[in-house]
């Protein structure tokens, strides 16, 4: 069944209100959340709002942060989210970058003692409308074996980058450093299908097919699959979202990273302070003046959109393509919710007083 | 036959003060050029120096460039390479980001104007004995067909990413955004061997094994390979790298980037000026003390080292492993050069009386 981003909207409110989060941060958490429903990465929407709330059963989310800057120069900053809603400590950190970039060019920010901050691509999109190219990415809970490792070391760490064109949409690329996320698992799992090769691997470390790999002790794999086809490159690019998130700003790294299932206890002995993000920005204009690089963007699309597709593809994409129109789609037809999902939500809602 | 290091850079010096290089500027250009020797990747180092040289005698290199910042902020800069040796330029644009780094924090150059510069790993280890996070890309002669297309529209556009550790060797990651680089593709040749599928489409955009599909009008993938195992994602990498190194800059991008082989003519309707390079430096302190940021690295390498190893693997290598032991080898028993690349090089001296 479809619901509207509206309902859907004023239901995240209406409960993050109650775990007593202020107006203001609740709008900005919603605006994050739902911004996944529409964009169609349905797996870090509503659907994932009770986790959130689980987490701050647990004392594991602070719904009023103090969050700041504890360190900077011109154009960096560090940012302690004080156990604050990702949701809320990501876009504060995305509009300090920002603030940076307006006088130094550029702004880079990484943050500590945050959580799941929600789709990486909304934060980067933050810096379009201000001529910026923006970047943002995250560490997570370790799912992510790298090449020759049998151990989940990394989280599916995703690069999110928004570059602004004049007259054509925006390139928006917003992806997970694995081969497929998490989400796309599910789906299988779902339809009681296989996995590709390359996605997974089983507990021994051996390449399978079974969408319950994960689950069962194995591992998502770095984008690529395996060495053959560059999963070490996979792996170095989940490594330095790792790094740049976490050990610059002084959050946990690798498998000390908490896990956002409530379920899961934090390693006890950790190495830094809750989960990393990393945000950028760059002013086009710290370049070339930024009619002439958005024209230019306008030619690259226009060239690459042109191309000649390949047997049985109808068309070249450019990066955003497919969640642009899905979001154009959503907002009118309504955001499709699970069965589950929907159980879901509305005993959260029965739990809290909060109609759904 | 194994030569030393000595022996090839002085070589490399001698030709490059035959074509007119001031001896400081081939003293760097050889620094870079050997550095890709000994971290064995063959491709990129002395096997390609006659490649400049007919370069430079169709006058499509500059041999006494005049480069110079043309436009900047606090953190950035674009630098005009004057149609100079990228490996000339690269060197120059990088120091200038980090000197923007000491003052501003980071520092950011999108190079213009520019040729091949070599390895993308030499130029972020730069950064490295600043206490610096050093990064660097650079677009590259169209040989790779995004997801879904039949054209070749990308290089194979490499980023490298290098962070100081404390006793740890660093962290350096120096990848193609391609599932293989085009270097892997002339190895499989000369043994006749097939590739892996994933590598290579054929001049139809189906998916191939044949080592001449490139040659015979087909295209690298981008890394992942096809669809269902993440090309869209090194197709969005591989777009990303061009457009920080040429759209911000006013270099040529997509398919208009000239070509590296002085027998193929630069497209006559350019749209900009050369190839681009993007530069990154990042001063660790700019986001916490250096001291605790490498004491944080070494913890991280070491944690990620001590792995247990999947069936059949020794153990887990942090990016960068394998190039730094390749280069203690051959620095102390010198570096293996085919019979064609001793061919070649004899030849050259020759015409250019340079013993080699």
């Amino acid at each position: 069944m479809n619901y509207s981003y509206e309902q859907l909207h004023s239901f995240t409110l209406g409960m993050l209100s109650k775990i007593g989060c202020s107006e203001k941060d609740a709008v900005t958490a919603a605006d994050v959340l739902l911004s996944a429903d529409l964009r169609g990465v349905d797996s870090h929407g509503v659907a994932r709002l009770s986790g959130y709330v689980r987490l701050w059963e647990k004392g594991r989310i602070n719904p009023t942060p103090n969050v700041r800057v504890v360190h900077e120069t011109p154009s960096t900053a560090v940012v302690d989210g004080d156990g604050g809603l990702g949701l809320v400590v990501a876009p504060y950190a995305m509009k300090i970058a920002i603030e940076k970039a307006k006088i130094a060019g550029t702004g880079w920010v990484s943050v500590k003692n945050s959580n799941h901050y929600g789709i990486a691509g909304y934060h980067a999109m933050q810096a379009l409308d201000h001529d910026m190219i923006g970047i943002s990415m995250t560490n997570a809970s370790p799912l992510v074996a790298p090449t020759f490792s049998q151990e989940r070391l990394l989280g599916t760490n995703p690069i999110a980058v928004a570059i602004p064109a004049k007259d054509q949409p925006p390139f928006v690329a917003d992806m997970a450093t694995t081969t497929a996320a998490n989400g796309k698992l599910e789906i299988l799992q779902r339809k009681g299908m296989d996995t590709p090769i390359g996605w997974v691997q089983d507990k021994d470390g051996n390449p399978t097919t079974s969408t319950s790999g994960v689950k069962d002790g194995g591992a998502l794999l770095p984008l690529g699959g395996d060495r053959e086809h560059g999963s070490h490159k996979g792996y170095a690019l989940g490594s330095i979202v790792d790094i740049f998130s976490a050990v610059l700003s002084g959050a946990n790294y690798g498998p000390w990273v908490p896990p956002f299932v409530a379920f899961l206890e934090p390693d006890p002995n950790p190495v830094g302070e809750g989960i990393g993000h990393f945000f950028g920005a760059m002013r086009v204009d710290a370049f070339r003046p930024a009619d002439e690089f958005k024209a230019h963007m306008d030619n690259w699309i226009t060239r690459f959109r042109a191309a000649t597709p390949t047997p049985g593809n109808e068309k070249v994409l450019i990066p955003g393509d497919p969640e642009r129109e899905l979001e154009a789609i959503r907002m009118k037809v309504g955001i499709p919710l699970l069965d589950p999902v929907v159980k879901d939500l509305t005993e959260l809602g029965e739990r809290f007083g909060v109609k759904f």
